[in-house]
């Protein structure tokens, strides 16, 4: 039986309906730009460093050539497939595209750039939403039509949602195009493999400290079953892993400077990731509050995220919940 | 300039030299068969679904299908090279080669099978060793003459060396062969990241859970400074991140049944990245001594591995000493 | 300086233009049918041999298994571009795609099948008119709005016009994109090269077997220069070299019972074929009367084709209504 | 059923046999020579365009800087692989390999190379001889002791003997290594499709065009049956398709000065092609003696070639050698 192409879910899905073709359309875009990015990242340093500095981006932290070609490439597909307006993880104001578009993207083309040379997954991710309203993006998540990642790794994965599941696929090269391979395994239940920086114990919330060594007790534990972890320090690649395999994921806030609200951009990284993960079956929060109930604060604002397997998300609020009772106390 | 190909670097390297140019050439049959093994692995679950099981491994885990073709790919082009006798991660017993050859090769052809279909990355690692002796793999890694690994991840990447450091490469589509990209970083000195399951830290011996909570304590703690982590559960993908941006890594026994000398294997694991660790400059030990001077106890014996930038091991040895101390007195 | 990309040329064309946007879309979807095609041609006959009969094409001529493939792939991504109606070389009828759309495409999906397996280029041929009227194929090829080839050699060709010349590009797949490298060669002149099939010399009519007897007399002969030929026995193949180089092709009505019209098909093959020569200088007749203010007499039905440099079509036409004449007299 | 590789038929033929085993090693660097240059070649134009001079070779004719690439490419590979003396058609004189090796290899890296850009097939040819004598390559090619072909198409087809038949393999982009797909055509009958460039039949010798004319007389003429014809004007492109079809190629001498022996290099062009087309049971002669029973006059002097199926190869003697008593009387 032959494997059904991303392209024929979209036409199915869409059928004769404007405003899904429209979509389908946006989404085709990113996908024709992920597949051009992936032979570029493919060749590696070479030809023409990716890892020379070029310019700098909001953060200030050193801007990689590949950023900025990635940037340019989705800009210039977006624009040509009609989107309205686009912002970029790699601009500080979001970029004017076709005049009449009924479709805002914002996009992080290349997540996870430091890890250009090391093997860990490089990441695309992107969120699809309505062009109205005094900003598009200011708005909470819970307004996205659509939302995806590809993940480059050893295979070029691809996980979307229009709103009915999350599809998961991968880019065949033998047949040069994305072939539907699952839907997201579900994130109903529980998990047992926990995604943070393990480096920041210390610094994280008591509440959320107590969890992590609850968890590291194993069966005999409050948490009653043992837990594994893993941390890729890449995003994109960690969401994948969770979609595929269950999981809990969290980027919180600490006490360190700079990092009371973690270091994930709400519009273009968390709104994304919470969409696919509630349409998964999963959860998404800020630790308490669901994710996609909250406005973002500006395009390049930070916000903490906890996501994956319902019942670990609901864990994490139970503690931080009783953690506050106990403080207020 | 054009960059070196990791062809023209061996043959300046072997010259006329018959033993080197014999070397050469398995070196060459082992990156022929990583280049077919990265096609196949791109191509994700099609054709023919690499995660169906076909047999068992001899740890019992269930053998997945890609990790048996792999098998009978280094093996069919490392006996077409000429190699005695061949050890490989997937086969209880040595598989003889080629009559009259003077080398055997060790080598886990798919690391991290695992993680196929994660975008985590996979590797192959080996090592090459004179075909002497009563049993070629049973003696120190010491003798080893060349050892290297390849990671499949958004690159596919090369590290190896045959003695005169590492040099690290990657393959470029476009000219369809390993390009030297460089050396590996100095691992003579500190580091400053650490790589190892934070899961485990209820069940690691008191004197490394106590250096593993000083390095998280950051710059007021005893260790002096900041440490961040990473924990791909991939092998190969860790001890390349490491060769790149330095670090620490470390798979040491635990408490836990079956757990005692860790989870990775001496010969075709431990062997190669102590000989290619040292190599860069930095450490590699089984928390105490050098892991190069132990004779394994058998084809698929476990051992416990420390290794990463010369400072990191020598403090985990000094902590591990130290608790030794403590417990004996 | 950075080549363009066919991508980039469309959408300058298009800019706002509802008509041409839609026009752009079409070739991008042809383009991206093309691709995918050409992976699957590079792989040979595996895996599943495309060798292998499947049914019978409109000719009666055994039809091959990537026939039908192509076919298939080429209906789905112009359906998806909102086609309105796709007449292919592969259906007897036109098969009816989106309902509402305002454009019509005929197209082989794959040109010169036969040559499968022997090296000679393999091609897709196209052309785009408006869907109107009671056919919208069955009228005068001078209605089509845009068309071109794609031409599967040891590159992956394209030629395509949507009224502004010729133009020329090649896919990268480095950058997995095709990019643009020129503009066809003016066909305004004359030419010295011959594309016909040698063969049927004697069952030619009398006045074209003069002319190509003048023409290999050379320098002291009445065409007063030396000619040289080409014979690919390959559509596509042929006409990629002559908008390239320069040359005469011709594939006329002869004696043989069943060829009194030539083999080529006049919706789409000679249309397009047609269009690109006039848009690139050349003339293209059925021997003497413009291709272009011919009404095809069926959907399947063949017509004489001349085509290539002027001065060349020109000569053929003197020699032929020469002959003409002369047989009344 | 999984397709032989290349390799493991070479591995097979080989086995324990010294000799064998340095001509499959050369083989493989031949091939993997190939490999690389089939994707530089896939590129087209960019980057750095192919098509601009480099120099200039040995018939004078503009060198382009692709065939500079090829050169190169081919005698690293070659000198690694231990040949001892490499005659290449882009070079004067033979290029001294590895000090020691006992066979020589010529060599034409990319013929055809006019054919950049068109899209005709483009070819690499090889010939594999002892390395002993006064001069290597000035024997009869009767003493080959291998020799190929690689067609660079729609596919990338391989064709070679070590003189048990002629195995044809194509690469195959997925499983990135070659893959037997059978043996050539019997050669050992007639054939109905002749290779000729038609343009020069006022030039021919009377006895071969009268052989034409009767072939395309047909069923009628004294040839008794209807002959096709095809003409790529690339040397490998011709020979690959008859070895898979069969026909009837010649490239002879003829009276325009210059062309008294044709154009086809005897070492490097015309003797593997004979070698092959002997293995597959057909013929190949200078018009009337076996082509391998002449010593080449130079390393890069031409020769008349007649090649294809046996009976027709027969026939053309016997028109030569009629005409030639008719001449005398």
């Amino acid at each position: 039986p032959k494997a059904a192409t991303v392209d024929s879910y979209l036409a199915d899905w869409a059928g004769q309906d404007g405003a899904k073709v429209e979509v389908a359309g946006v989404i085709r875009a990113l996908l024709e730009a992920s597949r051009r990015l992936a032979a570029r990242i493919a060749e590696g340093a070479l030809p023409g460093d990716p890892g020379l500095p070029a310019g700098s981006n909001t953060d200030g932290d050193t801007q990689k050539r590949i950023d900025v070609a990635s940037h340019d490439l989705f800009v210039e597909l977006l624009t040509e497939a009609g989107v309205a307006i686009i912002l970029s993880e790699e601009a500080e104001a979001p970029v004017i595209g076709k005049a009449g578009g009924r479709l805002a993207v914002a996009v992080d083309p290349l997540d996870g750039s430091s890890n250009v040379g090391t093997g860990a997954p490089l990441g695309t991710i992107f969120s699809i939403l309505p062009a109205e309203g005094d900003d598009p993006f200011l708005v909470p998540g819970r307004r996205q039509i659509a939302a995806g990642y590809v993940s480059y790794g050893h295979t070029v994965d691809l996980g979307f949602s229009v709103g009915h599941g999350v599809v998961l696929a991968t880019f065949s090269p033998s047949q040069q195009t994305f072939l539907v391979t699952g839907s997201a395994t579900s994130l109903a239940g529980d998990a047992k493999e926990l995604a943070f920086n393990a480096s920041v114990t210390p610094h994280l919330a008591p509440a959320m400290r107590r969890f992590v060594e609850d968890c590291w007790t194993g069966k005999a534990g409050p948490r009653g079953k043992s837990y594994n972890m893993r941390w890729l320090g890449a995003l994109v690649g960690d969401l994948h892993r969770i979609l595929k395999r269950k999981g809990l994921f969290f980027y919180v806030g600490d006490a360190r400077p700079g990092y009371a609200q973690g270091r994930l951009r709400h519009v273009y990284e968390c709104n994304p990731i919470a969409f696919l993960v509630e349409q998964a079956g999963g959860k998404a929060t800020d630790g308490v509050t669901p994710l996609l109930d909250l406005v973002p604060t500006g395009h390049h604002a930070r916000v903490p995220l906890v996501f994956g397997a319902a019942a670990e998300v609901e864990a994490v609020a139970d503690y931080l919940q009783a953690g506050t009772a106990q403080a207020a106390e």
